[in-house]
């Protein structure tokens, strides 16, 4: 209703419109990306757009993968879907992304294209000339870059030049940035002769990246006096989450039109108004327009953006696998509470179950917080103790061992062996539901913090079919929790007590204290290796580096130089075993702006660093 | 001592003597790369050779992956690395590789070089500008492509012309290639004004590539008229198993040199004899030097090479991985039989451990099976029936799903829950096995033709430390089967009723014969099914396209086409969801021409393709 007064609005004024058509795509299906832009192109005719702009390669999805050079017959299914489109076309341009045959004998199979389709006519292919090879992307794993052309790059509707930069061709300014990765600029070429630059894009997001892009943007259109047209897919698939919020900036680089992040959105500008919608970005992120210098433990600006883009990422990674439902354990703990409050928010509270699974190391409190917090949720909930399956296996052992050692002899006289048996008998639990009921996917609940040091169970609380929590540090899962507690619709979810005692496994028992063993003992302080993940992602720091950094810890408690040396000696010789469990963890949504996630960080296993300089 | 007496040789007759270094190197260990390095030039020196030769990077390591961006300080230690090599360098001149800072402000922040150094001097700097980045490379994620200055590539050593391309740098030439990845051709430039063309590389063996190789190098050597070194690494990392066969093409195109396979050479070349070494290449090769246009199920070219390839595998991720010992399960079938023989080859049969373990559905026949493997071959063995186990679990699990029913709904009338139990009880163990015994790592058998159809347990059968077979079809396993009976030292170690038996997982029983379940059953016959994956791997095929290709089952046995498509269809379906199943599979060696292998491919696990035309 509201849709159609505004049309007729817009029909009326007569004045320049674009439609951004900000959507969701899945991977390889073209037949649904066809049918999602026909739906979306059709209601642009009806406004009598000028102009509608989709997402970067949408035809085809993002990211593709190597599917398009091991099914080449996608490739072909977009060409007839392109055609289909063509015919739907009428005065109103379409701009659209298809992966494009090479079909010279030079060159990489393919082109990463847009077509300009307008009254039923192909009227222009434009091709992208920067291919980002970093990080997530691999583009020069299947795309030519095309040689720059600028009055290809130019195109005139309705008196307007619109200059086109797919993605990547927008972000290699000589000023704005200290270092490029490519000698040319397109923008450099057409932004002179152009009213409006157009970047169709897919562009993942990452803490401080949209710092980033608003100054990149910003800079941009203040600098050729152009506009600036940024449009965006979301949704999620796999590890990448589009956050969406495409947006125009005007010729002083002043921001005056954002979509809608995280959501679809058929997001409608007037060239000729100064008062578009500006949707408002996450909250907290203004505070860190510039990018970072110090370790901080006040995570706040980056809250709503990782609980928005998890819960995100969970929901279409459920949906567009055709699963329903989610498993997990609920040991009383930071990590899993935090799961489960993310999926029942992304899956509905009615498609979890939570299970406690108690050992006798587990104290009263754990099953006690575990039980508060499935009832404050709603969600399902069981309580099954595993002692008798601990007991079980560990007679057996017992057993197997004994023989075990005559043949293999070296047998630790202290070992993990333990501690795992209960995680994995949770994990054969949550496996055993998921075997055997619809749709059901295991959650594995492990942290980022705690993964860079493999304190994680293979085929334990590592292993499931989805990692949530697998790119936040434990100190962000700390201020996430209380991020939540007051954010969420329904306040206080979490009980304190879980977010106030010290996390530890309940796997073993410290032989010091007698009692359960914490983490912090078993590594180093959380704040510490918060800031050792920290200061190797963000300046890829040596261990020489950090003894000479001071660290946030060291400024608040006292820290002599053999521990520091100590800690960070644990740290990389842990994370260098550590690389064979990033290498077998399941899917779960890049967060940080840079991770060891193997979709965009490949170490080889067999990789004898020496860390120090 | 037969060294000297060469040297001495050599010495005296004053010819031109070139070394290729044909070494094992681990990545990101520059300190060790470095020693083997000058352990290897001093030789070099001694026997006054002009020019000492090493594989691509060798400094680093290769493959390198992201470390060389995440920890820049490793170019720096290789930095420093050269410094120390020049100082021992004589008259002897050296080539090595090693990646680059590159200083300006565009590019990438490496080139990927190789440095000429002479008495105490480093003299020229040669650069890469092909760079491979299809399947495992990746190059052009840290390496910015050189440009071509011809001078540059051409060094003069006692009055030989030598021209350098640096592996693809040789890769592109334009008469060879039906199709080129690059529009220039560095040979092109240098080879009119070279005696001789060195081409350091790193280059894995594959399928069918060494007669690709072999096909190539001789056509340059013979369009140009230049004698052809190819100076290749040997030893596995991670995934990637290099072969040696380091060798040199005369100049009519003639093999007239080669090094040894699949182990370190020190390979003399005296440029002015005809009477140098030519290791022989694996048997059976020599029999598909054209490349193969249809399915056939006479593996035996490829045989040998799979043998010594995934051996070297075995031992190599082992030995730098700093395990010593592997545990497996035996059921007495053809995949877990294969790797404990390959084990027991790597590893040492006293650091093998094979355990039997029978759960109700094994028959007397597979356990003895297994007990008679593990004696012929002579390694460490154990029964350890999981009967006990499997009906604990069971009992437990009944428990837990009549209570999860009620709350998660659509429970499955058939699952795969039973089946999946006993696989996962039985990693259980040999998880366990490896938590308690020292340098343990614990193997995962399944192969390549069950794990594009998802035909594997998580936290199963899948799971391990490694995979060795993981890119081995059915087929090609019974042929190895033969063959290893045949060739090792030990004849007919393998009972050929493990040969004979057909595939069955033993996990269920079938509702049709009332006996266990047989996997062709399951899923359809391997040898339909393995055409299909070689249909896909080498022609791209769709469903249509197979639909129209004769199969070679199909002129052994009647195949209705409704059938037939039921079988394409049932293939693609499964495999849409095993992907998932490549993303959490470990390591194991790349053996086919092309694999879904994590290492070389990228498939999206969202990605719904329909896989028709």
């Amino acid at each position: 209703m509201l849709f159609y007064a505004k049309i007729n609005f817009m029909k009326n004024k007569n004045s320049n419109i674009v439609v951004l058509a900000q959507l969701n795509p899945i991977s390889g299906d073209v037949e649904y990306n066809k049918n999602k832009a026909i739906e979306n192109i059709k209601k642009a005719n009806e406004i009598n757009a000028d102009l509608i702009i989709f997402p970067e390669l949408f035809l085809i999805g993002y990211p593709i993968g190597d599917i398009l050079t091991r099914y080449p017959y996608l490739a072909e299914q977009s060409k007839k879907a392109l055609e289909e489109i063509k015919n739907i076309t009428s005065n109103t341009a379409v701009l659209i992304g298809f992966a494009e045959e090479n079909k010279e004998k030079f060159g990489k199979p393919f082109y990463n294209s847009v077509a300009l389709i307008q009254n039923r006519e192909i009227k222009r292919i434009i091709r992208k000339s920067l291919l980002a090879n970093y990080a997530e992307h691999n583009d020069y794993r299947y795309f030519e870059p095309a040689k720059i052309n600028k009055e290809d790059r130019l195109i005139n509707i309705n008196g307007i030049n619109y200059g086109i930069a797919i993605c990547e061709d927008s972000w290699n300014d000589f000023d704005f940035f200290e270092k490029n990765l490519y000698s040319i600029d397109p923008i450099k070429e057409i932004a002179p002769s152009a009213d409006i630059i157009i970047c169709p894009s897919s562009s993942c997001t990452r803490a401080k990246k949209e710092q980033l892009k608003h100054n990149m943007m910003k800079h941009l259109a203040k600098k050729y006096n152009v506009k600036y047209i940024y449009v965006n897919q979301t949704g999620a698939n796999d590890e990448l989450v589009y956050d969406g919020y495409s947006r125009m900036y005007d010729e002083k680089g002043e921001l005056c039109a954002m979509a809608k992040g995280f959501e679809e959105d058929f997001f409608i500008i007037d060239l000729n108004s100064n008062e578009n919608t500006i949707n408002p970005l996450p909250k907290g992120l203004e505070l860190t327009l510039n990018s970072q210098k110090e370790f901080s433990l006040d995570h706040t600006p980056d809250l709503e953006r990782t609980y928005r883009a998890i819960t995100l990422a969970i929901k279409d990674y459920f949906k567009k696998n055709n699963f329903k439902r989610a498993v997990l354990g609920l040991s009383g703990g930071l990590d899993s509470t935090i799961c489960a409050v993310l999926l029942a928010d992304a899956l509905g509270k009615e498609n979890v179950l939570g299970i406690s699974m108690p050992s006798k190391l587990t104290s009263s409190d754990s099953k006690n917080d575990a039980k508060e917090l499935a009832q404050n949720l709603g969600i399902n909930f069981m309580e099954i103790p595993i002692k008798d399956m601990h007991d079980n296996i560990s007679d057996k052992f017992e057993n197997i061992f004994s023989k075990a050692q005559d043949l293999f002899k070296e047998r630790y006289s202290q070992s993990f062996t333990q501690d795992n048996i209960q995680a994995r008998s949770r994990a054969l639990i949550l496996w055993g539901i998921a075997n055997e009921f619809a749709s059901t996917i295991p959650i594995a609940t492990s942290d980022k913090s705690e993964l860079y040091m493999g304190y994680a169970t293979i085929n334990g609380d590592m292993s499931g079919g989805y990692a949530p929590i697998s790119d936040v540090v434990k100190t962000k899962l700390f201020a996430l929790a209380r991020w939540m507690n007051e954010n969420r619709p329904q306040k206080n979810t979490i009980p304190e007590s879980i977010i106030n005692k010290p996390p530890q496994a309940e796997l073993a028992i410290d032989p010091k204290t007698g009692k359960t063993l914490l983490a912090e003992d078993a590594l180093m302080p959380y704040e510490f290796l918060d800031e050792v993940i920290w200061r190797i992602e963000n300046f890829n720091q040596s261990i020489d580096n950090m003894m000479k950094s001071k660290f946030l810890y060291e400024k608040k408690n006292i820290l002599d130089e053999k521990t520091k040396l100590q800690w960070l000696n644990k740290f990389f010789r842990r994370l260098n075993t550590a690389i064979y469990k990033w290498y077998i963890i399941p899917p779960g949504p890049v967060i940080d702006g840079r991770s060891i996630n193997k979709i965009e960080f490949r170490q080889p296993i067999i990789s004898n660093i020496n860390y120090s300089k």
